[in-house]
């Protein structure tokens, strides 16, 4: 069943996996224990987004939400290697992200797959790589949207630090047209004080990524993340 | 580890899930199961080629060749939302589909899927919509070779029998390039005197969807569809 | 030079050529010409939209405004087989449309694009398939959003006539987001009342294709759309 | 009409102007008078590859083969913002580059592509990265295929001296299945021995770009490689 916004309260820190082959497999499994572990430990919400193939395993492994990486905009049907909404809902995942900078759709397509995982009763999380853009995809009325600067993914350097700025007027932007869409920020995280900075500037989440899959002690990373979020309060 | 190509001297049965709800989750093994049941009934090899999400139960719940639909051009990395050859061999997988005619790709894209289906040991099969393309993949070494003319797909009206010359066209131009690659023909195929008829034009193997997955009583088409294949002997 | 908007003030006939046989080459400019002299005999605006390798010759065979069907949202570099915004400038051409429904884009790109065009000091009209990605677009600040629904183009059954309720939510949407983008609406206009209602509802142009490029006689079917547009006052 | 292939028995050098400033509108024409200068001094055949919307100034303006960069896989109809090949053989192109490595298509369009410009008489070069997929394209039965690997492509470095093995490689496998079709190589070209290097690989012309266009004095250049041509003969 899909979970409730209100369970969203709290802020949400969302772990994609991406095709790392740290995450891949029986790594996916592990990777998402640790996470639940630490999130239980430190009170904190922590999801996890691995691979379609993974879903099921890691789903039935763990109790913490699960994210697919993306749904195509198709109703079931002569789709043949195409990403179902129902498939991904009945492998266990709780939502999906969609629209990701690594995986990008023509605009017509983000609002079909918001649709579409919206009646397969998947949470959507829509990324958008400026705050003009993450305006314009909170229109399709997603439970949450993630503004993540492409530049950034990956650098190292977090959105939170290295362009506050667009995270601001990405909250301003949103808020103008939506007001309850869940406004995450992600690209270049990967310390407790980028996250605290996130939170800081409004963002009611993060995604992360390389940051906590590529980390030689990733519990160790999801720790400091999630006494961030604390310490935000 | 990957199936010796020796394994499949005798004619293959390929089933295509597609996106369908009928085969999706719970019904993707329930299918799987039957044609396991009624592949070994008698004794003919039948694969299926279920949806990622399912990859990993189909695998462990049947003891026949798996298949993904489609695995995208990309190495581990930064890919969120692609299909990565490893995650699908970690699943369980033996093999893919690789270009079908509902999920196209880049020339440079079907020779660089081959490429990492292989390495992660992964048998391939790359569909074409005509017998000049179907010899251009057949450059790329896949295993097999699926040739599919799009206009039938689906159509009820089988390959074999609305259009032998395609197939037999596509044996002879594939084989002045390539002595080895296995040659399929599928689309409209809906009963044994389609199959046997494919088989007869020169291809070992016939990939189906539609006709077996949309059945009252997909069993009965498989048993149906395999006595045609040992009626070909 | 770059038109400016108040040019526009009154409402805006614009003929898409699409890569119909009947709007190539010669009969581009035959075309164009015919809706230069009806526009100016019924003193009403109308403007046209080639294909890219004819808006050199007809931009310097009439004296309307001009669009392309689409730029590419790449600077200048090396982009083979693009079309540069400042190409489509140097050839003339006043404006261009943007993610028409047969050439759709990525959500980033329909944004790039704009820049791209308004860099370059071409006007902008950027299509969208639903009263939501309407107002998505219009974040964009284009100086036009064209709302057109799929479905509707080249059926023949104009959008005004039947879908008035998509057009007038476009409106509403539009408006509650951008107080200033020209609203145009299209897909199956195919007679003066068409066009007549589609004012009415409060767009403030329509853009056409078919219904003209197609006609035996297109001079009389712009002149009927004219006659709707004065009678609109 | 269609140049006859017998025209091209002599190596060609053909210029891809890109989506660069410095070849674009009135830069163009002038590049592209420059090219039928020194190609005339010399004896040698020159083409250029201008943009669409130059394709019909150009092709007035000089008596040399003219190339579009691209044409879409599509018919006359409604194809918005797609390029048409009718539409660039009506602006005096004499033939067209398909598969560009910056502009590439599915499998399934390069032969279509190949069709459709086949069908309004121009000639084709399709382009591939690899020798395999030089092979694979040349089934189609283009008039030219490019050799280019693109992580040479405005390196500098000249295909022909940094990879000569791919030169040779791909003539030989797409001799074992094309006899007649002309090999062209391209990447990096920038001197008069990387023109001369590449003939005597056997490649009977060349690709350039960025190292004509971007010169401070292209008819150096040009007549530069031209020379080379002449020294082999």
């Amino acid at each position: 069943m899909r979970s409730d916004l209100t369970e969203f309260s709290d802020p949400i820190l969302l772990i994609n996996f991406k095709t790392y082959l740290e995450s891949t497999g029986k790594r996916a499994i592990e990777l998402s224990k640790k996470a639940e572990v630490v999130g239980r430990d430190q009170g904190v919400k922590v999801a996890v987004a691995p691979q379609f193939c993974d879903l099921e395993q890691v789903s039935t492994s763990v109790d913490i939400p699960v994210y697919a990486q993306h749904v195509d905009a198709v109703a079931p049907g002569a789709y043949t290697g195409h990403v179902l909404a129902e498939s991904v809902k009945a492998a266990g995942a709780d939502g999906t992200l969609i629209n990701h900078s690594e995986r990008q759709l023509l605009l017509r397509d983000i609002d079909k797959s918001v649709e579409r995982a919206r009646s397969a009763e998947l949470m959507t999380v829509v990324c958008a790589g400026t705050s003009k853009l993450a305006a314009a995809v909170s229109l399709s009325e997603p439970d949450m949207v993630a503004i993540e600067p492409p530049e950034l993914i990956g650098s190292g350097h977090a959105v939170s630090k290295a362009n506050p700025e667009i995270v601001k007027d990405s909250v301003r932007r949103i808020r103008a047209v939506n007001p309850k869409v869940r406004i995450l920020c992600g690209a270049g995280i990967s310390t407790g004080d980028d996250v605290y900075a996130a939170l800081k500037l409004g963002s009611q989440g993060v995604l992360v990524a390389s940051g906590v899959v590529k980390a030689a002690k990733p519990e160790e990373i999801i720790a400091d993340f999630c006494k961030a979020v604390r310490r935000f309060g």
